[in-house]
């Protein structure tokens, strides 16, 4: 088989400390306000894709975690097509064929488990558009269409703290992801992913966030809001102002959920469990007299809390304690290197709740990361263009 | 011991579906924004207070539920002024003792257990300023006194659907009470309180109140909603129109629970069952394509549905389904009869959430009631003024 060019990139995912709940435009996957999150580190977790694209082909293939799944995704479409038409605009160079001939195989994989409830389509949509506009030589910023694909997605184009800009266009054009900080710019901030025992069905934030555009008055005045949190947020990083950016944190959190469960009808995605940790990092700080931890809410139940480095070992400490693992749990905390020891009796006291046996599946220990890793060695499909850890696939 | 005069009363519970969540003024218990109520039936959830006059006894004194309390407590000591401030303005008879001179012993009961978690002070309040009238003969709207002693207590001194309007003035002469309809014009309307069996301390609803008015920024644009939900809300209740009251009520509740959320730090009352509880009800409309259920939550996770009588055995049927009682639990519905059958299958498959035992403690079954009832024969203390339960007194 004559494969023109192969292709692997890793991309990351990110967690919003102001949050994106809202599309203006539906298809195109503008958003109600901007955005701003940390780049996670790809050690930790990411998803890796590899493109063969060759003129031998028959038709464009994909296979996600090794399934091969339909192409007819509007959503994968959009970014295929968006690529292919920026990548005919750049001259081709005369030795090589016209890309624009190839079909493509697309193998793409997380190095998480799915069931685990993270966002896994941000890291999914920046992976498969960093590595199209390498096969196609496509250059320049492509957070646009990684857009199309899922909206956060055009947030893991980049390292470091990222900032989605809401754009007027009606077309998307200025709706892009650009970076705030690298991710060495703040490199005592410490990710802890807190993963909840109890993953019921929830509502998709897709479904979540047109339900509510159409029946939140709340978050009407949200929206108007937004600007001021995100220059807070802006200046807060800049000056490594952790209280400053720990506070907002929380807070927008708290009202993007607060928008949930004003939509009709309501939608709630944090359990008893993810309020437990919410009053756990409250007496933390009340404890300490202090802003030292904070968190955030996603889609799900899950925790993500941001701690700088000097703070990890107790906070961890105190998940430890307040939610102990359940006995056959080995791998409890996950990721980098961490230390966790007994919690002084007086902070132990400053809890409100009981400890928690096993609410927590697990915890990831990680840190702010760097952008796509482009043009990989690792290949995930073999000689022939097809995925090389499933031998039955044709 | 010469007693002059010996009065009781009861007082009834209500139940928001526009909700109070915030003061405008902390002393003279002013709100942000109206509200509107259903008053409960007294032979379910009532209070009962006798208050006995004399001018031998020594001092003002107080029994809640048979054990003596302080009367340093603000608000007690603004009710009792209050009334005698306006006492002291009508014109005494001469056959009466100066009722000026009179010292008082107060009693006052619950006939529902106060770890249910039902808020109890408003049917106190009402009741102690309800009796206080009786006792110095003032007559016409008291409401604004015992909206002084807990804000939503001014509902319940009047029957059927009540509105409290917030007013203008910062005397808060114009925030008073007012019925909207009587009992008996909607009589249909049943009250389900569905009393969740994991009742842990919550933040007291005075203390959430401050905290959110000094803190969400969602509140702000919450109270501007509140007249149109306010007319919407009367003029349902005056059309008989169960589907606009019935959304409206949800949407509110779930608004009010938000601005909660949106709080630093955030309050939490809805629990996992108070969830599982909105689910169910919206699951049952879904299956009917019709709202013929609706609930509400106050500052606790118990659920309070309101459903018209010809729905009842089946809301019940469900409830009974979806939250079977624990084996050892004998009472599970209690108050008006209450028939439940087995639901079709149809009806539980569309269920989306597994059935959930002992999640309820029991269930009250109520309806709108009449205004508080002056006057009664009962009375709690004995010849001598004192509480006639407790032989240990002195």
């Amino acid at each position: 088989m004559d494969i023109s060019k192969t292709v692997t990139c890793k991309a990351p995912i990110n967690i919003a400390v102001i949050k994106y709940w809202g599309k203006r435009d539906e298809k195109l996957i503008l958003p109600v306000n901007s955005s701003l999150s940390a780049t996670l580190h790809i050690d930790q977790l990411c998803t890796t894709t590899s493109i063969a694209g060759s003129k031998h082909f028959p038709e464009d293939r994909l296979w996600l975690n090794g399934k091969e799944e339909s192409l007819e995704n509007p959503r994968v479409k959009t970014c295929l097509q968006e690529i292919r038409k920026r990548a005919r605009k750049r001259k081709i160079s005369d030795d090589e064929s016209n890309p624009e001939d190839w079909k493509l195989h697309i193998c793409s994989e997380n190095n998480f488990p799915t069931a685990a409830g993270l966002a896994s389509s941000a890291a999914g949509y920046a992976c498969l558009v960093a590595t199209l506009a390498q096969v196609y030589g496509v250059q320049g910023n492509v957070s646009d269409i990684a857009r199309q694909g899922s909206g956060s997605a055009c947030r893991s184009m980049y390292g470091g703290f990222v900032e989605w800009l809401d754009g007027e266009s009606s077309c998307g054009s200025d709706s892009i992801a650009q970076q705030v900080v690298d991710e060495n710019y703040w490199s005592e901030m410490r990710i802890l992913i807190l993963v909840v025992s109890d993953q019921k069905k929830h509502t998709s934030s897709t479904a979540g966030m047109q339900t509510t555009v159409k029946t939140s008055e709340l978050l009407q005045h949200r929206v108007t809001l937004i600007p001021g949190y995100m220059e807070t947020m802006r200046k807060a990083i800049k000056d490594r102002d952790y209280r400053t950016f720990a506070e907002l944190t929380m807070k927008d959190s708290n009202q993007m959920h607060a928008v949930c469960l004003d939509t009709y009808p309501p939608i709630s995605y944090m359990n008893d469990t993810s309020r437990s940790i919410v009053q756990m990092v409250h007496d933390y700080n009340s404890f300490h007299g202090e802003t030292k931890a904070c968190y955030t809410f996603d889609a799900g139940p899950n925790a993500v809390l941001y701690v700088l480095e000097e703070n990890v070992s107790e906070v961890l400490s105190l998940i430890h304690h307040s939610f102990p693992p359940s006995q056959d749990n080995k791998e409890y905390i996950r990721g980098l290197d961490s230390r966790i020891h007994d919690i002084p009796q007086g902070l132990q006291c400053a809890m409100k709740r009981d400890p928690n046996p096993g609410a927590l599946k697990y915890i990831i220990h990680s840190k702010v990361g760097p952008q796509v890793v482009t043009d990989l060695e690792l290949s995930l499909p073999d000689q022939n263009g097809m995925p090389k850890k499933f031998a039955t696939w044709s």
